[in-house]
């Protein structure tokens, strides 16, 4: 089975990474973007059986820091 | 309107940071992970009127390297 998961940094958290993508599209003549947020997308190649709650615990042990990053899980 | 754009590296080229995700993760225990690649998300706050054709030249020019990379485009 295979499993996606998205980790970007929560609401409110200083994204310099976006501002830079921001900034340089605007640069390019890319006009109108308001704002760029960037996160992490991570697919999992899972042994069948594994479920969700195991790849919820590998999300708060690992793949996100949950302090300043939020996540979420997508089975299939 | 909003626009998520996820960047993989293509298939065939090596990626180590979903190598050491994996690595990490049989440590501490999880057991049945086959594999994973990690990429990018980048969600953008755009004008309304900004076409999808748009967001695929931004990806062409500057947020994929299309050597190595592919990306998709999802708009909304």
């Amino acid at each position: 089975m295979k499993a996606r998961v998205h980790v970007m940094l929560k609401n409110g958290v200083l994204d310099p990474q976006g501002e830079a993508v921001r900034h340089a599209l605007g640069a390019l003549g890319f006009d109108g973007v308001n704002g760029v947020r960037q996160g992490k997308v991570i697919e999992l190649d899972l042994a069948d059986g594994t479920s969700e709650a195991d790849v919820t615990q590998m999300c708060e042990k690992l793949l996100a820091n949950t302090v300043i990053e939020s996540y979420s899980v997508e089975i299939g």
